[in-house]
């Protein structure tokens, strides 16, 4: 075998066979393969497809080329939840707090934000003292000792993945199912779960801009999930406005907060619901839609979740009174409303140039390096199909750096679409595949 | 402009513009565009194709990218002739002699062999004294003395072609028709070239294995030649066997100074006239095809010809008494029959393996830094057609190490195909476009 032969065939359009496929990506993670050829490689793969087999072997082989966490001492039953990221998404934050107050145990590990979309590690480290880099052995304790933990991966989970994710931004083949597909599952299964829930983001604030494409990504992350012996689920998710009203790392924690004792936006309310059943039914606690919706709603009333989610945070070294009172989570110097110069309906929001914002703000990085300044951000106060009057704010800049106010403030403004007309509120579930 | 934006509109199928090809001819040459990048495109190219307009900007772009050669104070009519390669081509040290006799200047650079194909500059250095590497200076003067010199190219001519050529070696983009175009107009039109006639090889023992795929290689090349203002003419030569009956440096070159004496093999003769008869309509001699045969007639029963490629020697250093009398070449140690094991008709000589058995022996490179044995080689007793009874020779070996004569004798046997069944003569010439 050698990788000529591998090239010519999908150059061909033929299908590769599975030992082809752990030939090239264990060559081109010890290094023996070079860039250009897998960047030839993953051209004709973009080109010229792979099935279904192919997307899964390549999944496998992408999870077997590092570390893998193994989980089966915590349960057999471990439910993953990976969002495909967007903008002011704090669903985490909310959901699995609710999850472990059911008692289906929560191992998760999350990403840190880069570039418009944020990520929950940033968000959680907000919260003074919270330890994201808890060791393996700590993170599966903490585990068994209260059904939740979040931190960051220190494994070197999939490094196949990193290097041909790297790749593939440079050489224009980011926007491909079958490599989304098998990027996004070889990390959750080397992760160690057997269960994964996966909300796809649909949205101009998502990778994903087109609904049949989401499609297309959810039905490919299923089949390659029952082919690979894992239970896959999809929920498609609106990202063409931002989720809830806040962004930015500690804005988004007090929604969350607030969202755990019973305050939330109707599109958050609606994901979480949407989630949360799917997660329900994978754990096997019901088959009753009617039923898993009750459980959500009990563990929010009886402040079950809110508890589960204060007990993490002291369990990972962080300080819980930020949540009980969120007033203590130091504020931004500036918090400048941006006043509407249009009545009329919200009919479409800039998502990405929203998360793009954030970032300028200090709210995200644009490079790995760049540090985060946790209290910056953005408040939204009109969402689509809202009416606004002139000189009333579409949404607050949270900045610390008084020279980045005008330009947020203008940016945000054109973020905008004011139509006379009016408009309806867009549904924050796409679709559900499972 | 950016190399993103250039892979995805390739990626998608699209045409490029002039000003995107340049951008990356340039920015890859100067190192700004990684191999990766360039080999994504690349394959992009080669499954996605481009049309003419895109490959005559490529190769115009190439062309421009490094030194170029200006003949222009030689003659404003240079007709260049290039060979796409094969096993005994020996046209060139027969053909340019014959050109040079009839007063059309022949100012031509030639390249070294590698792999299973010969170079005619390894040929050339076969004559003792023969220098290839003249000056720029020296190489035109020589032209404009006695109207010839052939040389190896000291300048850096379209180094972009050689940065793709290399790469597309690694990536498994070789046989594409758009890419071989280039490839090849890219040299000429940068070695100053206004006219040129390609010899395109076809057969077992060239890169073209497929008539098909050679005349679309030469309607393309026409058509990028036009588009480029250069008159391209194209002759399909076979090469289902090798090209006379020499396949070595020194025996190539005694077989050309007999063949400049009149003594060729009918293949030989049959390229001789049609290569020749294209490239005296091109200078403009003659339209009429009897006139222009006569005058190649001529060239060689006068022995002008002859006399121009010794005139050429002289003139280059090289010792010319060799071409006056041959048998002072220096013979390899052993000259060994390869005798046939059953009697019949010869149906199918395995082309390439007798270029890579002569390359075993020395007489050619696996890599650029090998040296070359000139005395070593094969020469063919039976080709296409002839009668062999058992024990009659197919060939003979021309070693100089003992320890290769076994290897060597056994693949030959193995190279030709014997039938009971009359076979006839190939036509050596499969079809010219002009």
């Amino acid at each position: 075998m050698n990788i000529l032969s591998i090239i010519s065939k999908k150059r061909d359009k033929k299908a590769l066979t599975k030992e082809e496929i752990e030939y090239f990506i264990n060559e081109y993670t010890k290094g023996n393969i070079t860039d250009y050829q897998a960047a030839a490689l993953v051209m004709a793969i973009y080109i010229n497809g792979m099935n279904y087999e192919e997307t899964t072997n390549l999944t496998i082989a992408m999870a077997n080329s590092g570390e893998k966490l193994d989980l089966s001492d915590i349960s057999k039953c471990i439910v993953d939840k990976h969002s495909s990221g967007g903008v002011g998404d704090k669903i985490t934050l909310i959901l699995m707090p609710i999850i472990a107050s059911l008692n289906i145990p929560v191992a998760k590990m999350s990403g840190r934000g880069l570039g418009f979309t944020g990520g929950t590690a940033d968000k959680l480290e907000s919260i003074p003292g919270y330890k994201v880099d808890l060791s393996i052995d700590e993170f599966k304790q903490n585990v068994k000792d209260i059904g939740i933990s979040l931190i960051t991966s220190s494994l070197n989970l999939a490094p196949a993945d990193k290097k041909i994710y790297a790749l593939r931004d440079t050489i224009a083949c980011t926007d491909n199912i079958p490599l989304i597909a098998s990027s996004i599952m070889s990390k959750k299964i080397a992760a160690g779960a057997n269960k994964i829930l996966i909300d796809i983001t649909c949205g101009n604030g998502a990778f994903m801009k087109d609904i049949k494409q989401a499609k297309e990504l959810a039905n490919t992350m299923v089949k390659i999930g029952n082919l690979a012996g894992r239970e896959v689920r999809c929920v498609i998710t609106n990202m063409d406005e931002p989720v809830g009203n806040a962004i930015g790392n500690s804005l988004e924690v007090i929604e969350a907060a607030r969202a755990l004792k019973g305050e939330m936006t109707e599109d958050v309310k609606e994901i979480i619901l949407a989630l949360g059943v799917q997660m329900i039914f994978m754990a096997g606690l019901t088959n009753d839609r009617l039923k898993a919706e009750m459980m959500i709603a009990d563990s929010i009333n009886s402040r079950k979740a809110y508890e589960k989610f204060k007990e993490l945070i002291r369990k990972q070294g962080g300080d819980d009174s930020y949540i009980e009172n969120t007033d203590r989570f130091t504020k931004a110097k500036y918090v400048i409303p941006v006043l509407s110069e249009n009545s009329g309906h919200v009919k479409e929001i800039k998502t990405e140039l929203i998360g793009n914002i954030s970032v300028y703000l200090g709210a995200g990085r644009t490079k790995k390096e760049d540090s985060i300044d946790f209290s910056a951000g953005i408040m939204m106060n009109k969402k689509i199909g809202s009416y606004v009057e002139v000189g009333q704010p579409l949404a607050y800049v949270y900045a610390n750096d008084e020279k980045k106010i005008d330009g947020a403030v203008k940016n945000l403004k054109e973020s905008f679409v004011i139509d006379s007309k009016k408009v309806s509120k867009p549904k924050a579930i796409l679709g559900t595949i499972a």
